[in-house]
């Protein structure tokens, strides 16, 4: 079985560590040589390959436009399983079965990252305990989805979840697009820039994942703009009942406020 | 040298528990009694006190509202210094100088934390290497501010930031009071109330401090009213950028949105 992860960044990377970790033989993909020469000489890969041929399994860990390009034009060997790895999930169906093609489409989407990216970021353990979600819909083969399954098992993710495209975009932009979005935008604050001996914990967590790659979010974000609009103006609304508390200095209000927010923590941070 | 913490919450116990293993004998103050027990058989205290009456050095780890009361009409021996723990500064000093005292006050704020709280949360090493601001004005008497400082330093604290209270309460209306609003306002999606399986670090860190004392936090809030509402209105203002840009699919401002953000953070991560 051969296996080909192109593009690798901390994500496409670590798949390629993890699978080798698990006892496959891992062939890598990248534009560039210099990550290639990176997990060659850091044993992430056995080999670097220049097309997917012949490639059983691909993995295509690339932003999400160069996604959209390979899954419309790549050349893959007939019944091979391609799996992608984007934050954004309906739109990549709407292109993989927009018209017929040779090779069974399994989107997945390893909810484990960091505030670093890059192939120096990559690590074997990186999904471990991690959910990774897994799109279905009617033209998903059963086979292809089990073999990617069964990778994700092997490759140390805890819980997988399957769900349909809508369904992960839905909540995805609640669960990790707004975050980034807050984050971003909430240092921005002139009184941020100069805060050193003011911080503790909460702002270092704040904006840990403030520093995004804004050609790669920008994309996952006008890709996923309905729900995503959806969540941010509920968010803004949400923040300007706590304005208003403020503004009319009625702290009955603002208790009332926090304790929803805390009785709603309770129900969530249960469930991860 | 006798010292008193009143208020064995999360940070009074670990005052208590920071000040004895740095070598100090140390009397514990509390409304109700379990906390008591617990510090003395967990070597947090010394002894059970009722009053501050003979006390060289207090600590009031008390709530806000408390803390007011306590600097207003509590009972010190004269000289005494009082250091409080409040997450608001200005206030504090305006009752504490509104009319002559006989204690020497410094007003201090811990910025360490954790996003459970009482003192089963408390700890010797929940100071180490973290920031304490330590707020000062004319009316500070330097021997005081010097014992506390010395102590700070004694309890592991890292950084000593002094400076004058409406500094101190401008800015940590955005380092830490608008993060407390933002994560309990940030899960109350309904998305958010079923998303097990869907969520990686970016939603925990987030959310992290969601579950908020609604008691404590809106008295902080209102005692803090004009920075705070500054800082709320400008993250909306901000987050309302973002919606704009998505909302006219323009992938342009969003990244140039994107990258101010990660610009700014750039600067302020190097600063804690």
């Amino acid at each position: 079985m051969k296996i080909v992860v192109s593009g690798l960044g901390i994500i496409g990377a670590s798949l390629c560590a993890s699978l080798k970790k698990a006892g496959y033989k891992v062939y890598g993909k990248n534009r560039s040589s210099e990550p290639l020469e990176y997990a060659l000489s850091h044993g992430m890969i056995d080999k670097a390959v220049q097309t997917y041929d012949d490639a059983d399994i691909v993995f295509l860990a690339l932003p999400p436009a160069v996604t959209v390009q390979e899954l419309e034009g790549g050349v893959f060997k007939k019944g091979a399983i391609v799996a992608d790895i984007c934050g954004v999930k309906s739109v990549l169906e709407e292109v993989v079965y927009a018209k017929p093609h040779n090779y069974r489409y399994v989107g997945t989407h390893p909810m484990a990252g960091k505030e670093t990216s890059g192939i120096r970021s990559a690590s074997a353990t990186l999904f471990s305990g991690a959910n990774l979600i897994v799109t279905v819909c009617d033209q998903t083969d059963p086979a292809a989805l089990a073999q990617i399954e069964r990778l994700g098992k092997e490759m140390g993710f805890g819980r997988i979840e399957r769900c349909s495209a809508r369904t992960h975009d839905e909540k995805i932009a609640i669960t990790s697009q707004l975050a980034h979005i807050v984050a971003n935008a909430y240092g921005k604050s002139e009184r941020a820039k100069d805060c050193a001996g003011f911080t503790g914990g909460s702002f270092q967590d704040m904006t840990r994942i403030a520093g995004v790659d804004e050609e790669m979010w920008s994309q996952l974000y006008l890709y996923n703009r309905e729900p995503l609009l959806q969540e941010t103006e509920g968010l803004i609304s949400r923040l300007n009942e706590y304005r208003d508390a403020l503004a009319n200095g009625d702290g009955d209000k603002m208790r009332e406020l926090l304790k929803e927010g805390r009785l709603a923590h309770e129900i969530y941070r249960k469930k991860k």
